[in-house]
């Protein structure tokens, strides 16, 4: 048996491994573009905050040890190019310019997702970044420590975009968000997406939502982002506007696409070819609630999947349950999280949303330190389920969450949640734990 | 309708106050015995550990504004004596030593739970204290004031034993801990209970396990606990060794008493008597993995079932489903959770465990500030099913247990919770959750 995989990042690399750990005679070989394999893309941000760490350090392990120590076949700077379903076969490119190729019996797509650069006039001016890849974070981190740099623009709003607002922040730059919506986080109840805007605004972050930009030029030593409503001037400007799925392989292949042009997989994880599996960023998912495709790349399920599929080349048929879309970020002292749908996503599913908004606090009545806990939660007036939870606040928030993902797992009904027995003491929370207050006020409009 | 509660604590005023405001025609009177209703009993060990703070804060509402703005009639210092279900009469004794009566449609007792004083000799004398009123509270919070309080001894290692060690610690006081068993938290997992016990050592905390009282005497100004192994000195003594339902009133009245001698419910809350509910402390509860009774008295519980009665006696009959028995408590730096079943107590309901432990950190790969994170995780070898999660960790274990608490609810099996899509990022954790990490150990066993 010859397992396959093109991708050496998180999805890659845990089938390559698991399935090598399982299948000892298996040959197990990977094709990684890049140099690098096996590293915390979600760390980057913090890393870039601290100028004494290196980047290195989020390498969890090297492709040296992957190879000495595991046995598996891994190339670094190795493209494939084209995949052959018929006979079984990959073509690819080297760093050199030569050519390769390889067959397979069992082949795993796990190329990830590419920052979307936006069409813009001037995107691709020196000093304009993006944070996707090990070597997108060295750039930055390397552009901050040639300096000086003073102000950065961001463009976007999403949890990268906040994420890397708080790394400059901390290394003393100054920072200016720009996106065309009107809104800050326009998924989040308003309640709470004003609290994250609050905590942004009380850090000085300059938020210019709503701004439509006509073109990045370069002024001398500064980028000057133009628009209707003024013009924006930063030393470096990084775009982080979201990503989208490197499944171009997979469709010049015939692959099936399911949502946002990820390669659709079922539940085994298999694409629309018998012998070719998906996993981690370039490929879809079943939603917990709604059972439709749905794509949304985290890390959970990029690790998870590739262990899937490593199961099953194995020998041990695995298959998924499906995503809860449950995500948690910080924007400076603020947890932010959420789980299963929101009520426009509801809605739009063929739900008939109900939600209740909530504001408690993180710790027991006249308990010193407590802060605003606030919770959106999303139930069905039809079945009475719960659907999805959102939270914000400075403590207690980041972990809470989970207890509403594992209840859409369940298919709980809200008033089934109601009664779960939650943890309670002082220093941690009300007695009434914030999911419980506002699952309770949920009821009322089911 | 008379609706009459006895007691006036957590479970009592939740059912008065909830009962009234669904029910304004409905006549609510309250009987409590001590002058003190409606008070956080949770916080008092926090209150105590800071000598600026007046017990009064942790009153959440005055006896006076239950009666003025909520219309209840409140009796304070009215202890209930005799409960005559027959004639649907409760009799008891003012303080000024006068009688009363009172005759009731439908009743609740809440009388909560009273600490246990071990039997031995000296456990009377002045300076040996007890910690579950407010009244109590007020007492050792004077008699750290009064001073010098240099060392205390504390009988019991239970969580509200540790919470006053950490409360006296904060003081500045040297504390020793006393008990006869051999064993810091024996419900624990060993190695989750060694991390307690290795926080409390570098605490300095005095740990006295398989120490067998003898006496306690007074030696002029100190009180000196004896026993086979030696002497312990102490400025002052706190029993913490556990509590008791209050039910020899129900007993008294023929209701019946189920585990622990706590007054036996159904999921209506009601007693063996069809106009006489329990709730709280002094009651007894379904355990949601088992299904059989348990008394695991804890706050949320007790504030859950009075609104339950206060619903049923409005006229919306309520059931509640049941207890985990999850609980969090703080021992200096650490979070300490579980909930539902250890693998003895598993056993012991009949079920066949497998149990898995296992030590993660509480961030991402490299991610600054980590610490570990240790978590003890029990399923059924026959069913899969998950039977209980212990946590102990200096962030992360609190409300994470929430998730497995939900779990047990929805009476998951350990393979589907292994599957829960939950929250990932680097300062929260690492991207398998320390829950999931357990969950995929546990598996291998079952």
């Amino acid at each position: 048996m010859h397992f396959v995989v093109i991708g050496g990042d998180a999805a890659g690399m845990s089938a390559a491994s698991r399935g090598k750990r399982r299948s000892p005679d298996m040959m197990v070989t990977v094709f990684e573009r890049s140099g690098d394999v096996s590293y915390s893309a979600c760390g980057m941000p913090y890393n870039i905050a601290d100028p004494h760490r290196g980047m290195e350090d989020l390498v969890v392990r090297s492709a040296d040890a992957f190879r000495a120590k595991q046995g598996i076949d891994l190339f670094t700077g190795h493209t494939v190019t084209r995949i052959d379903t018929a006979r079984r076969t990959v073509h690819g490119i080297r760093e050199d310019g030569s050519a390769f190729s390889s067959s397979y019996d069992r082949l795993l797509i796990a190329t990830g997702a590419s920052p979307v650069r936006p069409v813009l006039q001037g995107i691709d001016l020196p000093g304009v970044m993006v944070l996707k890849s090990l070597a997108d974070g060295r750039a930055i981190k390397d552009a901050l420590s040639r300096g000086p740099v003073r102000r950065v623009a961001i463009l976007g709003m999403g949890y990268i975009a906040l994420e890397m607002c708080e790394a400059l922040a901390a290394r003393g730059i100054a920072v200016d968000m720009v996106k065309p919506g009107p809104a800050l986080l326009p998924w989040m109840d308003r309640k709470l997406a004003d609290a994250v805007q609050q905590e942004l605004e009380a850090r000085r972050v300059g938020l210019h939502a709503g701004t439509v930009l006509t073109a990045i030029r370069r002024a001398g030593d500064i980028l000057r982002l133009e628009s209707i409503q003024g013009a924006i001037d930063a030393d470096l400007v990084i775009a982080a506007v979201g990503v989208a799925p490197n499944s171009a392989l997979a469709a010049d292949a015939g692959l099936a696409l399911g949502p946002s042009g990820a390669i659709a997989v079922g539940e085994d994880l298999l694409t629309s070819d018998a012998a070719v599996y998906a996993a981690g960023d370039c490929a879809d998912a079943f939603h917990v609630v709604t059972g439709q495709r749905v794509w949304i790349p985290l890390a959970l399920r990029a690790n998870r999947a590739g262990w899937a599929v490593a199961d099953t080349v194995s020998g041990e048929l695995t298959r998924l349950e499906g995503v809860a879309g449950t995500a948690v970020f910080k924007v400076f002292d603020l947890e932010v999280a959420r789980t299963g749908l929101t009520a426009a996503e509801a809605a739009d599913a063929g739900l008939d949303p109900a939600a209740a908004t909530i504001t408690t606090r993180s710790r027991a009545h006249a308990h010193p330190g407590a802060v605003d806990i606030h919770v959106h939660i999303v139930g069905d007036r039809r079945t009475g389920r719960l659907l999805g939870a959102q939270m914000v606040g400075k403590e207690g928030a980041a972990h809470r969450i989970n207890a509403a993902a594992v209840a859409l797992h369940a298919k709980m009904t809200v008033a089934a949640f109601a009664q779960s027995d939650l943890a309670y003491a002082p220093p941690f929370g009300p007695v009434w734990d914030p999911l419980l207050v506002a699952a309770n006020q949920l009821m009322k409009k089911l």
